[in-house]
């Protein structure tokens, strides 16, 4: 399975690119520079390049799922918030209907679907990502949504907390994101659903079994 | 018939409101500060004290007509070009349906329906409003969506060029599309209806006749 990684270059991208790997799957890195190119050569990993912000329809040749882990992240400027995380996802998501592309995971964010609630630091970032999600949830793709808690560049441990709403504030590791994002890929029954995810103690190939 | 205008205290705003009387409607001015009331009090303009930002559902109550007149503008912060022009008037759509009121008027931008052809400066601007026109088009509500190009202080003079696509440059005095929004309220044939807008030379109710 060809998986074309959105954002691969970014900091839970680097990630997915090789848990996509370690999971039997074809990642595919697309990446906006040449310089981010020989990254991925080393490691011998297949790139396209393709900017967000321009025309990225190249990139869906050949795909077979598409995950979405770019970000402006939420301490860009808020307009690139609205062009890259709102715009460009939602054009992503149109790309892969128009290619035939049923599989599609977004890398969301905690309480992007309650916008109201969040910092008010943050309450455009998660309005966008809330309404990027939103599209994806009325497109008929086959999409899951992961909305982790606060990202950290501890090592991965494999253990996750999931659930639909989680009312607490907490954290996890950006490889175990990455991890649960390239094994929901293959989770039949977790198409269509969305759900928060924070470090926990259970594996992650357990958490999603039921 | 009573028309709510969201934003009546804005540039484009409080000459809606005085268009809206002059049509022989009854304008609720929605305003966000109490120090923003006395002006209205003067003109013998009804007023609802209500936050964009909060909720503002109570504003909705008696309301025969929505004119969407709000904006943070292209000048403010991106992250108030998601919260208020793009998620408040996602939320007063959903307040209208909800309160069975179907006549909602949205003071959109030029090119907000083709936002890739926008300045590079306003391109986040544009997604917003083209994001929240989109999806006004998606409800059942009787829309009319105006989009006019650059904003002029000078005094209206009464005559406009509407088209569905306007490929040219142009302005528009703010008192001329308050004249619009006013006047389409009661044009049934415009319902469902979007258009480009800027200054010409034929009167609005010719305009609009066809």
């Amino acid at each position: 399975m060809n998986v074309l990684i959105i954002g691969a270059h970014g900091q839970v991208g680097k990630h997915v690119v090789e848990k996509v790997k370690d999971y039997g799957h074809n990642p595919v890195a697309m990446v906006r520079d040449t310089d981010q190119v020989p990254y991925f050569e080393e490691r011998n990993v297949q790139t396209v390049l393709a900017d967000l912000q321009g025309d990225f329809r190249h990139a869906f040749y050949g795909i077979d799922a598409v995950i979405f882990a770019a970000g402006s992240g939420p301490h860009t400027g808020a307009d690139k918030t609205i062009i890259i995380d709102q715009e460009a996802a939602i054009k992503s998501m149109e790309l892969a209907k128009e290619f035939g592309i049923k599989r599609y995971v977004m890398l969301s964010a905690i309480a992007a679907d309650r916008p109201e609630i969040g910092p008010s630091a943050l309450k455009h970032y998660l309005y966008a990502k809330g309404r990027a999600d939103e599209y994806l949830r009325h497109t008929d793709l086959d999409y899951t949504i992961v909305r982790p808690g606060g990202l950290t560049n501890d090592a991965g441990n494999g253990k996750v907390y999931a659930s639909e709403t989680i009312n607490q504030r907490g954290t996890i590791p950006r490889e175990d994101v990455a991890s649960v994002l390239a094994h929901v890929l293959t989770v039949p029954h977790l198409e269509g659903k969305s759900f928060d995810l924070l470090s926990g103690d259970q594996k992650i190939e357990e958490v999603f079994a039921k």
